[in-house]
């Protein structure tokens, strides 16, 4: 996207950008009503739409054709509708037997790669959620994923989709009065922040039904857990204490969320249940970096600002090291993972050139999060988001705890004791018993939990007045000297306890798959019938398929040594494997019936085709699948073999 | 549970169990109506738990106390109660890192052994099911997974065991009328078979309240996903495609399910949620032989057929060779599948001796099943359901087809070409179309519907009337010979359309963990303190510890080189690894330091201790972990060290 003449066509839009962005920049600074901060941002993520589609147009451009590679991926089962044999459902699929097997691999190696190598602590926790919980996480209230069903149909609409095109309808509309219309663009404006009680207002007043039936609709209901993240924080004790208390660790889950997504036609892009990997990372607050940072320091990455989108500036490519250092990325823990995201999806197919990290805008950014990068990869969808890492600060463990009065928090051992005054009213719980009876232990509870300034209080009404009326609801008990005591001393403290910090790396499965497919789908030179997919080895659903010439049976006993040497990793009975990603092929011919047994391995991409003798050959597909050893390594020992390949492989 | 004395006891029981067990075959040939042959089962039932209790307590006891796993299991966070923090939620349990790994180890486990091994094609489909679905399947009528919410606090019950509950009550009641009392014991009995529909009329004709707030109760409401299966189900063409047309072939699938269960107590054995691991075998339904039967017809299984639990009478212990040709175990395939099924279980930690095969008694079979067996693991709970294996015939593949009109078959070659008579009315289009306009389509569908006889009937009317009246719903077509004609002619047939008959073996993996857990849980010998898992390596959620014998710097490198040559099978860090079933200790002593460097490696349930070399170590715990060496052939090869063990490991 550098070169000048693309340049000059985009600079009138870069600058229309960079005036909406300084404008969105000046009435925050002005401190303007948020009804205007809030327009002027739709303004300005319209302008950058504009500019990014521009870009993209210009941009050299991928052959992909996807209807194509979704004929293919639908024809060997890669995935397909769900309860296509009932009408389908739209944004459910299911993972047919290819696609299983890539799904399984890539989150084996999903595992490895976090899991293992950083020794995260793995769990699994239930799918469905108490509302409480989904409180305090936020979803219920400020998140648009609520959803209403047609009262007769049970169909299930996507509440905020819905009324934002209600609204939208009415505001085109020429009957609609200038009033209404401003009223209806207004609510458009505000939807994302509204919570369920006014967006069921909303329902109401304009008096919405189904757009399909006409039906009445239900009210908003809440839905499956929305992300599997709070699985992990609410057990942030046991995990803590399985760690020995010590910060910082990294828990790490795998599961299936759910989103009230209702948009045909995006594939994997756009579903309503879904697998998702999560890590969060809990740090102490204070102390943000990362033991293995200098190993990724001098890691290339495409940055994309939030600085550069709000000036209409191109991403930029530059170390994750420089990135920390300038304060681009906010700290080392953060950059570490976008550093080994990258690694890791450009290990599993992502092709390095079409992905990029795009900083969130204050604006679009949850207001609890300090900084957070998308990992976003180029498709023909345009630009998608796959994985998420925020810093989302102390934001969730504060809310559970607000939530359940159980302190989410660790010790920090401090560099030196502190001595510390406190004071503390001290029951004389016998008497208060004989006096109060059941009510005592409200009282004496009471009495543990009072402020300093209350204390402090209590302790001038006892001396002067000799009672203090401790008020508990509707209730007055009239405490003397006798019933409480004020002690003050002082006490040395080694910890201090602190509410860690969260970095939180999240992957949508289902949309890294979709980026790994669309990378790697390919054609062969000189015939645009001849489709594959490049998956690397390690995530290809079988690693290599094994041929005989012919269904002569003196070739049966060398397949099944093959087969039973290589202990399932070998696919067999596949026609077109290039088609399903098999990655190598073995043939048995002829010359394999001779000593030493031999037989031809040929590798997908570049169609190379070598000798091997049969006793080494499970050895070398082992090593070729797990990255052991790379193909130019087997086309230097072994001697190459030339025949032509036929067009129907 | 053979000698003589524990028999005498015995025998009155079994005769009891006898008695009834004749009277409900006796009303079964009688045709009794349908709710005294229900009264005279549930009687039976009684009579079978008496007995089965009675066995139990006679049987050797195993030491085991469930307090003290179930302390260790929670304190080492293999799992716990689900959002405990917000006062937790009965029937969802949360995996820790311990829980997660082994669940995890124990699905590879499964796909190596049921997946690859007899090359199953793994799917993975939605979790969020529409309501026909699980009409056709049977769910939403049949079954008793209902749930109602109370209005107010949104608590959920499962409403059979509510009705129950609330007519149990009514009934035990001293001012309820005797008519009362019946109509609801009646209702108690009939319960199993009601549907939606009669089980909200109860409701409502007891004015049924919650029993905790005595607030209103919703209407019966369903749930997500009862099974994994019916995804394969409703994907049949597809997999079948993907098999080239060809039977039998199976497909398998490991997801989420969700029952309604509202049962304290009873932790990983009653859940709102769990994990399946299911396999659907398709095959020919006249042929379900197995080709690799006789690789297991010597397998010693425990079945408990069904006679015998009419009869009073024990499990048997039988090969499972004899029991298919004896015909107690209905075909090749379902016995392949209970042998492998034993296999598998023994090899993940399930005690042989605490195993058997329950087979489904007629009443409590499934109307379509021809064969069922449970794989029944005895535990604190008594003898629990861990997987099932049924036959289930053409049941789910015939329901599909009706309720979506697609049929769901395969094609089946026919071992000689068969001719067959055609009759068929050939509409004239053209003249339809000109008559009847937008109702031929109609018109033309309904003719190539007809059945022979009706056809028969056509060609008569047309032959001596000259036209037909062809009635579809209100409207009547007269037909006359232009516009229809019939036509006989012979065809030859190659191949014949056949629904396939499924095998299902379906585990529940929370409850194959929890009876490993319990077959697991040990003490050392004059230790009550010292508990410990004594999980198989394949299973153990780390394979192996490494222990510095200090905190001497020295010994850091070494750990170091264990890590990186074994690649994350090992953990560090972790005290008390008995209890959390790690199966082998490496410790690095003064000794490791001195050339040539070695180490000494601890086996968990000996505790037997060899010296080993640095170099070879890695390999060896590797083979250890995955079966390829057993602790015998290490302590033949490596000199054993001698030292005693500390209380504290």
């Amino acid at each position: 996207m550098g070169d000048t003449k693309t340049e000059e066509i985009l600079a009138p839009l870069r600058a229309r950008v960079k005036e909406q962005g300084d404008l969105v920049r000046k009435l925050k600074t002005d401190g303007a009503p948020d009804l205007d901060v809030k327009k002027a941002v739709a303004e300005l993520k319209t302008r950058k739409k504009i500019l990014e589609d521009k870009e993209l147009s210009l941009a050299p451009s991928y052959t992909f054709d996807r209807a194509k590679m979704e004929d293919l991926l639908k024809r060997r089962f890669f995935f397909d509708q769900s309860f296509a044999i009932y009408g389908g459902i739209t944004g459910q699929f299911d993972f047919g037997p290819m696609g299983c097997a890539f799904k399984a691999n890539l989150l084996h190696a999903w595992r490895q790669f976090f899991v293992l190598e950083e020794q995260m602590l793995e769990v699994d926790c239930s799918i469905l959620t108490p509302e409480p919980v989904l409180k305090a996480s936020g979803h219920v209230d400020r998140f648009a994923d609520l959803m209403v069903k047609d009262v007769k149909t049970g169909e299930c609409f996507r509440l905020d989709h819905l009324i934002k095109a209600h609204l939208e309808k009415i505001a085109a509309d020429k009957k609609t009065t200038q009033e209404t219309k401003d009223e209806c663009q207004d609510i458009v404006v505000k939807l994302d922040g509204m919570t369920k009680d006014e967006m069921a207002a909303v329902m109401t007043k304009f008096s919405m039904k189904s757009p399909i039936t006409g039906n009445e609709l239900t009210e908003p209901i809440d839905f499956l857990r929305p992300e599997t993240a709070q699985g992990i924080f609410v057990n942030f004790k046991r995990l803590l204490e399985f760690n020995q208390g010590k910060l910082p660790f990294a828990a790490a889950q795998i599961g299936n969320a759910f989103r009230n997504e209702i948009s045909p036609r995006s594939g994997l892009i756009r579903v309503r249940e879904f697998t998702m990997a999560e890590i969060e990372h809990f740090c102490d607050p204070s102390d943000k970096s990362h033991p293995k940072f200098e190993k990724i320091r001098h890691t290339e990455l495409l940055l994309y600002s939030a600085c550069n989108q709000m000036d209409g500036k191109p991403a930029e490519k530059t170390t994750i090291g420089v990135a920390v250092d300038k304060g681009l990325v906010a700290n080392e823990t953060l950059g570490y993972f976008m550093a080994r995201i990258q690694q890791f999806l450009v290990k599993c197919g992502v092709d390095p050139l079409r992905l990029r990290f795009r900083q969130h805008m204050a604006n679009e950014m949850a207001h609890y999060a300090c900084d957070c990068w998308d990992a976003e990869c180029l498709t023909s969808y345009g630009w998608i988001e796959c994985v998420g890492c925020a810093d989302r600060s102390a934001y969730d463990l504060t809310q559970h705890t607000q939530a359940t009065g159980i302190r989410l928090a660790a010790e920090k051992k401090l560099t030196e004791p502190k001595v510390v005054d406190v004071v503390e009213a001290t029951p004389n719980k016998g008497l208060l018993g004989k006096m109060f009876k059941k009510d005592a232990k409200t009282i004496t509870d009471a009495l543990s939990n009072l402020q300093i300034s209350d204390v402090d209080l209590l302790e001038k009404k006892l001396n002067f007045e000799g009672s203090y009326d401790l008020i508990l609801g509707e209730q007055t008990y009239n405490l003397n000297k006798e019933m409480v005591a004020v002690k003050r001393y002082q006490k040395t403290l080694h910890v201090e306890e602190i509410t860690p910090s969260v970095i939180e790396p999240s992957f949508g499965v289902g949309r890294v798959m979709y980026a790994i497919f669309e990378h790697n789908f390919k054609q062969r030179d000189n015939d645009e019938q001849r489709t594959y997919l490049s998956l690397p080895a390690i995530v290809a659903p079988l690693k290599c398929s094994v041929l005989p010439l012919s269904s002569n049976p003196e070739f049966a006993p060398f397949i099944k040594q093959i087969f039973d040497d290589s202990s399932g990793s070998i696919g067999r009975r596949y026609a077109r494997t290039d088609e399903i990603a098999i990655p190598y092929g073995i043939t048995i011919d002829f010359d394999t019936l001779k000593e030493p047994n031999s037989v031809t391995l040929r590798e997908r991409d570049s169609m190379g085709q070598v000798r091997i003798p049969l006793d080494d050959i499970a050895t070398v597909v082992h090593n070729l699948s797990y990255s052991k050893q790379n193909w130019s390594d087997i086309e230097s020992k072994y001697p190459k073999f030339e025949q032509q390949e036929s067009k129907g492989v």
